[in-house]
């Protein structure tokens, strides 16, 4: 796609173009709320499919603009259409409409009751903020877009600019899928430029909104969202530090794998994943120091994303080298190329309890700092420093039972996701995922932005008074048309 | 119970007795939220037995503060208990904590998945803001109160000034009650006056608030909650206007019926529910005005609330009668010592359109307004005029669904609870209740503050990936030892 297709994408979104797109995402949310999930469920597997079959035009624009490479990107294209994928089973199983009969019944402890039925509805257009560091997976076609779509919720998406040509030629790609396979013109529509994206966000007809990325815009976009005169959710996933705590243990037992384990994790995607682990917490005299260190070297500089990340790499990499306490473990180089080589630094609890500001603050790109610990309880001291977390892991042994779970206890409490003799990276796709936790992992701590569940954002229950079948949403009707799961006379 | 046991009541809690309050609730979180589900079920079921025993000094107590009748407050303590031991019933089934459980799979589209576990955990300590109408079910033991303690949540209690003694019995008996079935110290806490609950609603150990009340007090509070540095979700359930539209066909079939229905409805608890109908639509010509007439002049003068309700009354009565194009039908009169008799004023559609800010905003009181209707498309311009509340009520008849669909379909985006035949007052406690709505009915529209779904406001996911059994909660066991719903490999 040329640029000059594309005005947009060099200059920003102009007030007339981002009225137009909120035009027809406000008029399409009626007729895509009206279509049975199974129709959406084909608009969804509609974009897959031409996503997948996009793939030798999406993945070397993606190379050009993101940097990353080409074999990480066709995976995440095929992770990005899997979601859509997803989705499309989780409309056709219909469960996601949590759909309540509760007939009348009229001997209650308070009297008569009349027939009441309750189902979710789509909240009405969402706008999305696209992520940088996944140029498919959380970007135009990404969960959040997967999720608000399922939902029945017409998608603004404000693209990132770290990838706009690839932003607009997906949002081209899926928008034609969409239509298509039958969805409403404005289901899914692509802004450009910061100012465009807080605009949106401050409109009336917008319902929802959904971001990845930084604490310090994410929080600047929920104040936004939340001093508006008709407030509406919005579900930021900002910023994670992911600890993870090594037994006596597990490290008696399998050192060598920790180390790697740990290198391969921090630095993969050169850092820059919401779920990077961020600290490792080593019993004090662990011995580890020369496998790591080893283990860094080994891993290859590689070009970071743009060059606010690679900025922020460098500068909080020396901020926390500099520190009272502070070891260079390995000093990872930058070049001018936006390349970089991964930094390990290392301290223990009392430093790190002393520099909570410095060393207990997100820091994207492969920078990670190995704490030694002494006891139990300096261990749980220093667990209980951290605010929310996406992620926490542990790795012990079989017999550590005592040791572990209080410290699991702990961390249950700062953390969505609680991973045990594994790594932070990697998020899956599925029912039991929690990707999101306490503040600031997360603006709302209550939903996921990863896995089936993420759906839920975007709904709303209403409820139906003795209404006759006939004006019935076809949901809730006794004859259950959708054939859907229906919860009747529940608790 | 006299005032000297109870200086909070008359001064407000001091600003020691409320970090005492505070600690002791953040103390007990971990504590409660340990206990079994079905332990918790047995602290519920304690204190609605503390409760219905101690209906003998709690009603005079109530009819004393609240002016309300026995009658209603005993029925008002029933609905209550009923309430507390519904969430029991949750507890018991245990299908609440959407256990959730994906098996390790080898061989996925994205590669192997590890062995991932989601379930609800209580989000902490709750503050919960008491109304005034309800001076037993939306008070201290009331619904947010209930539901709380049922997700395993320490609750704060901030009184409402409209029953302060009242508050703090109920207080002393429900704690103690739950104390007496093993709830740890500071499971809840009752605490006075407004400086008192805006200090506890900035405090970081609160993690979630909910209330009910006013448009303007709620906003405020969602305001400091969204404004912290850790940011809570704020549940307010605020204002409602709650219109009633009757056909051509319900009219010519019961037109007595809609009158009489509706009056009730209206000045039921003298106009003093979130549910009253605001408004009543009726065809141009109706002819029932004259029945409407004798109707609210057979409702007897009542006491309302408090000072403040009874001057809103007054003003908002008098200022919406004296607005161009509405008629008196009813002029109520008001009386020193706070009774009031009902308003009932009437206009048409073009004047509601023109005085919005007027005619469009929550009264509370015995106070409605007939709005003649001309015709399908204005009685849709009407209906689309109005922001979001808790319910929308359609009176027809069969063979007008052509009719009523598109009021339907604009209603439901409008409102949480649409109501076919009936009348909003008279809120169910049942599974498939929804008493919530876009804003300003509600802060969330994603969230109901009646009935059992109201749970999920205080509980958020966490996943356990990788995890041995002995480590797991057990919810989330194969051996499944608390016998609850779970769903293994589900979408």
């Amino acid at each position: 796609v040329s640029a000059t297709a594309h005005p947009a994408v060099r200059t920003g979104t102009t007030v007339s173009e981002l009225e137009a797109v909120l035009t027809a995402a406000a008029r399409a949310a009626e007729p895509l709320a009206a279509l049975r999930p199974r129709e959406r469920a084909r608009m969804l597997t509609a974009a897959a499919d031409a996503l997948d079959a996009a793939g030798e035009e999406l993945v070397p624009l993606a190379i050009e603009e993101s940097g990353l490479p080409e074999q990480r990107l066709r995976g995440e294209l095929r992770r990005t259409t899997v979601q859509l994928r997803t989705f499309a089973e989780v409309l056709a199983d219909g469960g996601y409409l949590h759909a309540v009969i509760d007939r009348a019944e009229p001997d209650t402890p308070l009297g008569p009751r009349p027939d009441l039925r309750r189902m979710l509805i789509p909240l009405g257009p969402v706008l999305v903020f696209a992520a940088s560091n996944f140029p498919f997976a959380f970007s135009v076609a990404g969960g959040d877009t997967a999720s608000a779509l399922a939902a029945g919720c017409p998608v603004v998406l404000k693209a990132h600019p770290g990838h706009p040509r690839l932003s607009a030629r997906t949002g081209e790609l899926v928008a034609d899928a969409l239509r298509t396979a039958g969805a409403p013109d404005g289901t899914l529509g692509v802004i450009f430029g910061l100012d465009t994206g807080t605009k949106a966000l401050r409109d009336p007809r917008m319902t929802a909104a959904a971001f990845t990325g930084s604490a310090a815009a994410g929080r600047a976009l929920f104040d936004i969202a939340a001093a508006r005169p008709v407030p509406i959710p919005f579900y930021g996933e900002l910023g994670s530090l992911n600890p993870v705590f090594v037994t006596a243990g597990a490290l008696a037992a399998r050192s060598a794998e920790v180390a790697d384990g740990y290198v391969a994790s921090f630095t993969l995607g050169t850092g820059q994943f919401c779920t990077k682990p961020g600290l490792l917490f080593l019993p004090k005299g662990h011995g580890l120091q020369e496998a790591l260190v080893r283990a860094v070297h080994a891993v290859p500089a590689a070009r970071m994303l743009h060059p606010g990340v690679y900025e922020g790499y460098r500068g909080r990499s020396l901020a926390m080298s500099r520190a009272d306490g502070v070891h260079t473990l390995v000093e990872g180089g930058t070049a001018q190329d936006l390349t970089a080589a991964p930094t390990l630094l290392a301290t223990d609890v009392e430093t790190l309890l002393n520099h909570r500001d410095l060393l207990l603050a997100e820091a994207f790109g492969p920078l990670s700092v190995v704490v030694s610990y002494n006891g139990q309880d300096e261990l749980l001291s220093a667990a209980e420093a951290f605010d929310g977390n996406l992620t926490a892991t542990v790795h012990a042994e079989p017999g550590e039972a005592e040791f572990v779970r209080p410290l699991l206890a702990c961390l249950r409490e700062r953390a969505g996701r609680l991973i045990y003799n594994g790594w932070p990276t990697g998020v899956a796709v599925t029912a039991a995922m929690h990707h999101g936790g306490p503040y600031p992992s997360a603006t709302s701590a209550l939903h996921t932005s990863v896995g089936s569940a993420a759906i839920s954002r975007f709904l709303r229950p209403v409820s139906y008074q003795g209404m006759p079948q006939e004006l019935l949403p076809e949901a809730l009707r006794d004859s259950n048309p959708l054939g859907i799961p229906q919860h009747v006379n529940s608790v």
